[in-house]
C-alpha cells in the first residue's frame, strides 16, 4: 500500500493568503481542507505579517502536512508591491520551514501546466480544473491557486530535479 | 530616575542583516551590542529566511529589547530584488513582532537626518557618526545602519505621530 503524503499549498498575499491541504496516496489526490487567511487590512505591517505567520503556524499544527509548496511568484513591474508581497510570502513560508517541512517553489507557468495542461491558463481555468481534480473543493480563487500549487507539487515531488518550468 | 528603554534596530538583507541594541535612559544613549547575521548564501530561500528568523529570535531572547525599529526600506527599481528584500525583512521583523515588541518603521532619510543631521548623508557618514554617538561600537556598515535606526527610534519614540520624514 502506498504511503500517504500530506501537502500544504500556499498562495501568499498581504491582503489574502490562500491555502490548501491535499493528501497524495500513490497517484490518487484527495482534498483535506482549504481556505483563505485575511490579514487585518488597516493594521501596521508587522501586525499583518504576524497574523499571516500565526495563521499558517496554526494550519501546520492542525493538519500536520509533510511537505509544503508555494508559487515562485510572478513579480510585477512595481518594486513597492514586490517588497510588500515578499514580506507576506516570507510570513507564510516561515512557519512551515520552522516546523521542519521542505518548502518547494514552483514557477507559475509550471503550476498552471500541471493543473490545466497549459502554462498560459487563466485564473478561472485553474479554479475550474481544481474543482474537477479535487471534487468538493468549491474553492475561491485564492484557495484554488493554493490547491493548484499543492497539486503541482504532488506531480513533481521526487522528480523535481529532473524538471524545469 | 528615568526609565531605561532597550531598543533593537534592524537593517534587513537577504545576505547580511545588521542588528544593534541600545539603551535609552532619558536623553542618554548607550551601546549594548551589535552584529551582523549572515544567512547561508547557497541554501534554498526558505532555509535562508529561517536562519534570519532564528537569529533575530535568539537576539530578542538574549537582549530582551522593549521596542524594535527597522528602516522603511528604499525600494530599488528592480522588482525581483524588492521581492527578495521583502522576504528578508519579514523574517527579521517577525520574531520581534511575535515577542510582543512594537516594530516602528522609519524612512531612510529620517534615519540619516537623526544621526548625521542631513537626510542626504552617505553610508560612511552614518557609520562615523554612530561611532561618535555610541562610543566603542566600531560597527561595520550593516551594523551601523541598524544602530542608526535604533538611534532614530530613540529620538522619535513617543513623538513619532507629530513628525514626518
Amino acid at each position: 500500500m502506498s504511503q500517504t503524503i500530506r501537502i500544504l499549498g500556499i498562495d501568499p498575499g498581504l491582503a489574502a493568503t490562500g491555502w490548501g491541504v491535499i493528501d497524495q496516496t500513490g497517484t490518487r489526490l484527495s482534498l483535506v481542507a482549504h481556505g483563505v487567511i485575511k490579514a487585518p487590512v488597516k493594521a501596521p505591517l508587522p501586525e499583518r505579517l504576524e497574523a499571516i505567520f500565526a495563521a499558517v503556524e496554526a494550519l501546520v499544527a492542525e493538519y500536520c502536512p509533510h511537505e509544503a509548496a508555494v508559487e515562485d511568484q510572478f513579480v510585477s513591474a512595481n518594486a513597492g508591491t514586490a517588497l510588500k508581497l515578499g514580506q507576506a510570502r516570507a510570513a507564510a513560508i516561515l512557519p512551515a520551514a520552522r516546523a521542519g517541512l521542505s518548502v518547494s517553489e514552483y514557477a507559475p507557468r509550471l503550476v498552471k501546466k500541471s493543473v490545466v495542461g497549459t502554462g498560459a491558463a487563466e485564473k478561472g481555468q485553474v479554479a475550474a480544473m481544481i474543482a474537477v481534480i479535487l471534487p468538493g473543493s468549491r474553492a475561491t480563487a485564492d484557495a484554488a491557486d493554493a490547491l493548484a500549487v499543492a497539486v503541482c507539487h504532488a506531480h513533481h515531488r521526487g522528480i523535481k530535479t529532473r524538471l524545469s518550468a
